[in-house]
């Protein structure tokens, strides 16, 4: 053993939290937990580790510079990049084992090795869902990811949020019919950064790289339609009838529309926005991102969509899918930046129970197995130590209660129960004590 | 994109279950995880990727070996292998953050590049906790681990088991007292053989290595001493009372069995065992082994101890700490092999709401939301096929209930709830379902 002593630190880009921070990010992830399972997706857990020649079967350049990818005796492994090539992997290997449509959830670590900037991360939490279908899947699905985000973000509690829909096919349509396919790329980049450039400097661009007068009046009047979602169905039927794949989407968006008033969502938590269209090569029908009423800089904060040929890498089975993710490290570190979410709780306990002296330790335990046997959470402040460190250990650690248990308390059978907010202190019986420390 | 077709595999060495072990992997999650909060320990969360450097800091070559150990930019980094020296490295970078006695948990996966052997991982699940001091730590807490022990094994019902104790002073003392220090481990090493080879091959191997005959008596009637914990403490009286390290641990051990009743633990779930050591270099005082008994095959299914000076390499800070943890991936899978758990459930869905055709969808949903939004995890089936398929797949997703709506059923606002167990139909409002998929 080496004795030299070495300075404790973790890399750049790599999150790790105080409890505080801990516990309030483990409530977040259980509330997502629910809300996935609530609809039936079964849970998953790939391995972090994979074979490079399975993981990057699809895997571009792009991709291939931020792996963590290394040599272990004869094997070239990766660290797993996102939880949607696992996934694919996954459904290929165990397609006789699995029921179709095949519901799962997958909330695990994922690793991308890139130059840390600002609220990026190298290894962070993903929390994704995705339905997976033999050769064909429901148009409702479309319906239910919406729905299922409504139902977690309005328990996740940030805030008012607006789910943005669109449709891939009604996009690729729309550049089809316009004879811009090939630009429809490069067209959408720039409407993104309408909000930031302005109108004016926007149209510029577009001219720039070679589209018309008359097709930019078309294409800005299309892509920042405003009004109800009504509205917006209603003017986008007035384009290119004459094109199918342009209709088919628009039949989807309505219908994804009607759907989700049947699900429960309020007509005010989603949007139809033709602008988004999320990573060009992959989806193939509806879209989805999420984003903050009062907190647009987040930007989308829940994303995906419905894509044709998942595994298409691994076997000659057709399964179309449709999915969500939410990048969860990066948000929760977004929404404490910007103060939308703050640590309340500092430890777990309902209460923590102090002996006054070591002749009370016996009493104490026995009061802590009487709690925990009714589901409470308590722990024994053990350290032979003055009433003053002892108390101060009590604040530090953000206990709501501290039961005393001095001579007069043990002889009684009774403990000193401290609301730790109000000092208010009062003499009862553990069995006393129940129903205020469950409240 | 290339279009080459990759056989789907994962590396051997890597636990990846399909959905009805995965739930049943994940019950015992939790059930350990709500064991250690309800004791008050807070959840950590360190990250996979260390800095080399400050993850290696004490490794010994052995351990040098397993890691997986790479180059990323100008970084050499490593997966973790344990989820104990990054606790080390945590507290010693967040002792003004803390509050101490620091108790925490986490439930992690840790990498080891073994080559792989039956029921050996190289991925695997710790579910660790310790309990971290300044300076010093109450004996208490020594108490406190096997209680932990016994809550949660109790509740994960895999039969009856026992709680072995030892302490590593009164081990130290007892063969410092024979002149026999630096033979202490192959001793204990080969007495851990005796089950196996037999009271006479163990005595020769004993006398191979240079124990005399007088000793090899006294060890072997010390080691596997039998008897109830009283008669063991009894009788390991009547040796080395001259020796002070002997002394204190035989006292401390005595002080931890007392204490053990106080909290609640039973005297059968817990027995004295001269015998066990835990990895010799490490553990200072009380140490812990948890056998199952009708499966003694399967060695110990949690085992930890006390340990002395937890961050020597990061910090001048002394932090002695005690811990437990479980190998939860290898313990499933043994405990699967052995049929000693079986996968009961293959969804977590409480009911599979069933439209007889496309006209019912809209009530299917309406009858989800209901159901959801009363705590129950329901789904829909929305594919377009005959009932046949529609029935098969309820029985292939092992769903307690199927709720079926057809025609009738929609126009008086009912459901035909069917028991898949029993086959029972009947018609219900939701509502009146209520208690039934409750149950």
């Amino acid at each position: 053993m080496s004795e030299k002593m070495v300075t404790p630190r973790i890399l750049s880009g790599f999150l790790e939290l105080l409890p505080e921070d801990q516990i309030l990010f483990n409530q977040m992830m259980d509330i997502i937990r629910e809300g996935y399972e609530s609809y039936g997706f079964l849970p998953l857990d790939t391995p972090t580790i994979e074979l490079s020649s399975v993981l990057l079967a699809k895997a571009g350049d792009e991709t291939e510079k931020q792996i963590y990818r290394f040599q272990k005796g004869d094997n070239d492994l990766s660290l797993r990049f996102d939880l949607t090539v696992p996934l694919a992997r996954y459904a290929a290997m165990h397609e006789m084992d699995l029921a179709f449509p095949f519901k799962r959830y997958q909330i695990g670590k994922v690793f991308r090795g890139e130059r840390p900037q600002h609220g990026r991360f190298r290894e962070f939490y993903q929390c994704d869902i995705d339905v997976i279908g033999l050769e064909n899947l429901s148009l409702y699905y479309d319906a239910e990811m919406p729905a299922i985000i409504y139902q977690i973000f309005t328990k996740l509690n940030f805030g008012p949020f607006v789910i943005h829909l669109n449709n891939r096919k009604l996009l690729n349509g729309f550049f089809e019919a316009l004879e811009l396919r090939s630009k429809a790329g490069e067209i959408l980049r720039l409407v993104d950064k309408l909000e930031k450039i302005g109108e004016e400097n926007l149209k510029k661009e577009l001219l720039s790289i070679g589209i018309s007068e008359e097709k930019l009046a078309i294409i800005l009047s299309f892509l920042t339609m405003e009004g109800s979602n009504r509205e917006k169905l209603d003017f986008a039927k007035t384009f290119f009838a004459d094109n199918p794949v342009y209709v088919e989407g628009l039949e989807e968006l309505q219908q994804v529309c009607d759907n989700l008033s049947l699900l429960g969502v309020p007509e005010e938590a989603y949007t139809i926005d033709f602008s988004i269209a999320r990573g060009l090569d992959y989806y193939t029908g509806t879209v989805y991102e999420t984003r903050l009423v009062d907190h647009p800089e987040l930007g989308s904060v829940c994303s995906g969509g419905r894509y044709d040929n998942l595994t298409a890498y691994y076997t000659k089975q057709n399964m179309p899918g449709i999915g969500i993710s939410i990048g969860l490290s990066r948000l929760f570190a977004q929404l404490k930046e910007a103060n939308i979410i703050q640590a309340k709780k500092k430890t777990l306990l309902d209460v923590l129970i102090i002996p006054m002296g070591e002749e009370q330790i016996r009493d104490a335990l026995k009061a802590a197995t009487f709690f925990r046997a009714r589901g409470l959470k308590a722990d024994v402040y053990y350290e032979n130590k003055g009433m003053k460190p002892k108390m101060k250990y009590a604040a530090r650690l953000g206990v709501p209660f501290a039961a005393l248990i001095g001579e007069e308390e043990a002889r009684e059978g009774k403990i000193a129960l401290k609301n730790m907010d109000t000092s208010e202190q009062n003499l009862m019986t553990p069995e006393e004590a129940l129903p205020l420390l469950k409240a």
